[in-house]
C-alpha cells in the first residue's frame, strides 16, 4: 500500500499579511508534526479575499513574484520540515500580469510548478448574502492549463477555487494521472444554490467519483466585509466518501490516503477507459 | 412562467415483451393522467437488462428498428395522450447495427430524435453483488453525439444510462442549451461506491448544478439475475435539490419544472460564461 497523509489548514484571514503568513506557519508545523508530508493550505493565503471588497486598485500591490518573500520563506519552512506545501498566492508575473496561482514546493524547499487558476468569476446578485465578487478586476485568467506534478508523494494536481465549478478542468487533471487532487478555495457557496455545505460536498464528491482520485478542498473561514465562508475543508475518496471534514473555524485536518486505490478504481469502473474524446470536441469551441 | 410537468416511470420488467408493453402502457396512461405533458421511460424499457445476463447472442433478437412496432405503439398513445414521450430501446438499424437508443416522440405521435448511448459500458468486479455486464457485446457506441431536440415543453437533451457517468457528455447537452435533461437508467449503483443510492444522486445533483438545467433520471426496479435494481428515480432542479423521488418499487413520479429557472440561474452562476474552451482541448484527444 502506497499510503500518504495529506494536511489541509483552513483560517481566517487579517488584513495583516505579516500575521497571517506567521499564522499560516504555526498550522504548516501543527500539520506536519500531526505527521503530514503533503500540506495545502487555503486560496489567497497571505490576504484577505480581496475581490469581495468594493474594487480598489490598492489591492494590487498584495501581489508578489512566485520568487518573492511569501515563497521563499514557504520554502524554507517545507525544507526545514521536510514536507511538500501547496502555496496558494496572488502572483505579479513579468510586466504587470496579475494571476491567482498556487506553488507546489517540494520537501528541498525548491518550487516544483505553479497552477493559476484558470476560471475568473464575476459575481453579481440582488440577494442580501451575496456581495459582489469581481475577480476579472484582480486576475488574469491562467494560461498553462491544468499540470499534474509528478512528485514522490503521487501525482498532484490544483483547482484553484472557481476552477473546482467546471468538470472539464477536474477530467483534464485525471486525464494526466492525478492521485490527489487539491483545491485551495474562499467558498461561501454556489448562488441560487439553498444549502452551501451541500453544493460545496456535492461538486467535489462528483469529481473524486467520476474521475477516481483523492480530493483535498481547503476553504478559508471568517467574516470578511460582512460575510462568512465556510470552511468545512474536506478530504474525499475516490469512493466519494467524506474521510475527514473540518468545521466552520480555524482547523488542521489530515487523512491517510492509499494511492493504489486510484488504479484499482480506474479499473473496477472504467469510466476512463470509457470515454468518447471523438464526441467531446464540441467542449473546446 | 414556463412551467412543465414532468412524469417519470420505472417498473420491474419480466422476460416477456408483451407484458411489458402493457405495463409500460398502462403507466404512461397514468402520468398523463396526473398531467404530465412529458413523460419517460426506462432504459430498454420493453425488454429485461440482457447484458446482466450470460452473453448469449439470441438477445439479439430483441432489437427493433426506430420505426418498428414498439415505437409505433408508442406514437400511437403520445399521440392519442397527447403527450411528448421518450421511449428507450434496443435498436437495430440497417445493415446489422444494433444501439442502445432513446426515441422522443412528439405530441403529435411523430418522432422528433434519436438518442443513441455513446459510452457503453463492460464490468468485471470479483465482488458478489457485482455481476458481469457486457454491453459492448450488444451495443454499437453511439455516433450521433448529445442532441438537445427544441420542443414546445423546452430543450430536452438525454444522457443514457452509463452516459451519465461521463461529465463531458453532461456539459456537451448545457452547451446545446438543455433545460431537461432525461436519463434512463438500468442501475445497481457505482463499483467502489459504498452506497448505490448515494452515488446516484450525487452524480446526477452535480451535472444539474454544474449545467443549471433539470435532470429526470429513471431507474428500473426489480430483481433480475440474482440482483436487485436500484429504482429512486429522481427529478432534480438547477439548485440541486430533489424535487421528487421514487423509492425501490413500480412508480409514477412528477414535478413542476419552472423553466425560467434555467436561464435565471445561468446568470447567477456564470458557469457557461466563464468557460475556458481555449484549455479544454486535452478532452477531445
Amino acid at each position: 500500500m502506497h499510503s500518504v497523509r495529506l494536511g489541509l489548514i483552513q483560517f481566517a484571514a487579517t488584513d495583516d499579511k505579516a500575521s497571517n503568513l506567521e499564522r499560516a506557519t504555526a498550522l504548516v508545523r501543527r500539520a506536519a508534526q500531526a505527521g503530514a508530508p503533503l500540506i495545502c493550505l487555503q486560496e489567497l493565503f497571505t490576504t484577505v479575499y480581496f475581490p469581495l471588497c468594493p474594487t480598489n486598485n490598492q489591492f494590487f500591490d498584495l501581489a508578489e513574484p512566485v520568487d518573492g518573500p511569501t515563497i521563499q520563506r514557504m520554502s524554507a519552512l517545507a525544507c526545514e520540515l521536510g514536507i511538500f506545501l501547496l502555496a496558494p498566492i496572488y502572483e505579479e508575473a513579468n510586466g504587470g500580469r496579475f494571476f491567482n496561482s498556487a506553488v507546489l514546493i517540494g520537501d528541498d524547499g525548491k518550487i516544483i510548478g505553479v497552477t493559476r487558476k484558470n476560471h475568473i468569476p464575476r459575481i453579481h446578485i440582488d440577494h442580501p448574502t451575496w456581495g459582489e465578487i469581481d475577480e476579472k478586476h484582480y486576475f488574469e485568467p491562467g494560461m498553462n492549463g491544468y499540470p499534474v506534478w509528478n512528485t514522490p508523494l503521487g501525482r498532484i494536481g490544483v483547482l484553484i477555487c472557481h476552477d473546482r465549478h467546471f468538470p472539464e478542468a477536474a477530467r483534464l487533471l485525471a486525464l494526466e494521472g492525478a492521485d490527489i487532487v487539491l483545491v485551495p478555495s474562499a467558498s461561501r457557496g454556489i448562488p441560487d444554490v439553498g444549502d452551501p455545505l451541500d453544493a460545496w460536498l456535492i461538486e467535489l464528491r462528483a469529481h473524486a467519483i467520476a474521475n477516481m482520485y483523492y480530493v483535498g478542498a481547503v476553504n478559508r473561514v471568517g467574516l470578511e466585509q460582512g460575510e462568512r465562508f465556510l470552511g468545512h475543508s474536506v478530504i474525499i475518496g475516490p469512493d466519494g466518501v467524506v474521510l475527514q471534514m473540518a468545521g466552520g473555524e480555524d482547523a488542521v485536518i489530515c487523512a491517510d490516503l492509499d494511492l493504489d486505490t486510484v488504479r484499482a478504481t480506474r479499473i473496477a469502473r472504467g469510466f476512463l477507459r470509457d470515454r468518447r474524446p471523438d464526441t467531446y470536441t464540441g467542449l473546446s469551441k
